[in-house]
């Protein structure tokens, strides 16, 4: 698989993203602004799942000031479940609400006068099409009928880097800062004992080893391959933004260049 | 003010617009097929006040197929009420909701390997845009910063046209076939005696008055100065089809080329 | 268990119901007037899948004007998908979402004077809840809460069945007139051969020897148990009202009663 | 006019109510904690303008587990404008939409064990209703044909408390602590200087003169008479608890009675 995982490893370099801008009218959600000073590159929601056009071109701006790379962040028809809970959705349908959602957050980054780089599914799309050949093929298909230059972000391991090299994509694979992994390179579930890493610690500990080895020790204790190009931060913790000052801090200080993929077109 | 009015004056020519793509999930609406044969552009619905994902997308490839220009047809956020209701919205809505629209229906555009030609607002949305300065600026500010080369379609005399011109967009002056006018240009409230005319056969010379001459009669029996370069065609009712027929009939036998306004960039 | 089955098998009657007021805003859906000619009781759209407040309060006087008893039809919160994909709902959520649409439809039963009597889960609710135990007590539970009085629909040997027993409702075991059955008593899957009978004939017979024999041939050619309570007539085929008339005047010639499920208490 | 204020009067009495419940999903809103312990009465979102049916369920049992009047806060049908933007809606979608979402509250309060005890319109709803006979009208046939006791919240000279009293409802003379009013008895416009009461004192000042002399001096000096059921207290201020605690504190310490309307039914 060709991912930027060959030119980030040689710069030792990472990708710090969060999800962003998932205010809703008068609601808002997240921490935004915590987040925004440590990460290079955001996911912008697309009026799906969360965000709003007002929220969008907020989003686009801020992200677009603070120098963030902007990506969309299309999610399943399902507002009230924040774009969380499956939906038996087709291929078609795939396709077509992730064309529809990176057309209308585009128009905002073109207002804006800069770029979208990347496109990461959010929530339950993120996991459907991370394991169903199908639905990831119709995502990457959708993104790659937009721009063929964007960047797709996916879960190590995930059909969706998969179906990004067989259409012939850029990818960033994706690892989770403060999740332990399992033997076969999944997460460990959230309802097991060490699904979350216990310090910040631990988790920079993990993701030095992932960026700097290309290995990781499971919660089993068995040292398995993770390409690691972009790391996840969540937004959704009381202490995020202290979470990702820390990570950065720490990554900083191991020499790491803190910076989004670089396109290779 | 500088329409498309003088270039197709001189051609003799006119456009036939009607609204398109309006259906949604397992609802349709209107008479697509009907008119699509007759009309030489059309106003998808973007997903606010109509039509879908799906829907957009096979609306594009229909339009594409048969060759008819294709515009973006915004709305406010009433699918409820089909957007025609007016609603308190302000200009940064309006421009935020017309943003993300166009954006939006562009990506099936794109996909489709065919170039966006316009935008015209929808039902209470066109109303409030055509009177309201602040909102037809906005409305075309953010068709303007989408892409500067589209077309902005705006009744005869509203504030579109005017908003249009300040800011150096192409527009297209709407006329209606089947409505008839007041002496200040507006057209006949429905609900007064006469605001519908009574046959083909009227809608057809009072086209041709407008084409032909830059006039026609009111009401009141006063000629007026109309320019039209597109006609709006309804396609809710029984007979839009068959009005749709006559009228194209009827002008290409007075020797009106139809063609959908042309781009000056 | 406990169903309207033996009541109804000694009067040799059978309730036929069909899905009412599936229309949303301007848009249009089924064939309410033909089927409410033939049908014993409706159940109506509740605003979630289908259906909003100037729909219900139409479908509701209809209905009442017409004498069928009238049922809520809550659905998922999809309209896109008209409720018929399935969701990662949990047991709350479902609780939830169907005493909002029981309490939102009783309101303009109320106004109309009459009584609601039965509910009955929509589409993708209506397969989950059939065999998810714990969704159909969710869903009976909300029922229940609201008026325990009220009669649950549900598939021919569904967990909604065992459910509605389990808390002491009335129900009404549903069979389809149109489908063949399987030998453990479940419908054939539409993508097999033979998933849907090939003649109002053929569904005429299969539906008196459920009514008269608690018995039908399945698709294989075994004899199986099946009590039907109540027929379940579809609305968006072409012929829905033919059918549902051959099906009705067939029942009548047999001797069979119609009428919807009498309320026990 | 009868309002509850002759009983209020004489025992000195007022309710205070707050709006509750209008998060939505994942999304919260408001301070129903801060408010809950001061104010009598909440007026619960009902889905449309804010609300779901899991935050209805959560609200109404807080409400009533700290003992406070339960009403109904139906809206328009904009969860992207709060229901505060004015929608050209007829009296006929009033009276719908005010019907489906009282329906459904009530369905939760049932379901609590509880008595739906008002109604009160949200946002663009209220001043639409307050200023239009016919709206109002709408608006309180909806509330009598659902339960004519429950008792209508509206602004001190509104439709609202003329529609009520027409059709012989009760209804209670809602009137704003924290803002000024005019000569003419309506609200002194938000864009004018002094608005907005300076200090808690002056709120409680204005309270006091409305409960006890039944009137008020206005934003010009003037006095004015002023009927006071019950006061509104804003949650979405930074200090709205702050504001409520010393308001029924200076309350209580002037001998008046806090609590909500009494049916007279």
């Amino acid at each position: 698989m060709t991912t930027i995982h060959d030119l980030s490893q040689s710069q030792r370099g990472i990708d710090l993203n969060c999800d962003f801008g998932e205010s809703y009218g008068v609601y808002t959600f997240g921490q935004d602004t915590e987040l925004l000073a440590h990460v290079t590159s955001v996911n912008i929601a697309c009026g799906f799942h969360a965000g709003d056009p007002h929220a969008m071109r907020e989003a686009v701006y801020r992200a677009a000031e603070a120098g963030a790379a902007i990506g969309a962040h299309p999610g399943l028809p399902d507002r009230l479940g924040f774009g969380r809970r499956e939906m038996a959705v087709s291929a078609q349908e795939v396709f077509d609400m992730t064309l529809y959602q990176i057309g209308a957050l585009d128009a905002f980054v073109r207002a804006a006068g800069v770029s979208l780089r990347h496109v990461k599914p959010h929530g339950a799309l993120y996991h459907m099409a991370g394991r169903s050949e199908e639905l990831a093929d119709a995502f990457v298909r959708a993104v790659s009928v937009f721009d063929p230059s964007l960047i797709i972000y996916g879960q190590w391991g995930s059909e969706l880097l998969t179906a990004a090299n067989k259409h012939n994509m850029q990818s960033a694979s994706e690892i989770f800062a403060d999740r332990s992994y399992q033997a076969d390179g999944t997460l460990t579930p959230r309802n097991r004992q060490g699904a979350t890493l216990a310090s910040a610690e631990e988790a920079l500990l993990q993701t030095l080893s992932i960026i700097t080895t290309g290995t990781a020790r499971t919660i089993e204790g068995k040292e398995i391959v993770i390409q690691g190009d972009t790391v996840c931060l969540h937004g959704d913790g009381q202490r995020a933004g202290e979470f990702a000052a820390a990570l950065r801090k720490g990554l900083e200080a191991a020499g790491i260049a803190l910076q989004p993929p670089t396109p290779r077109r």
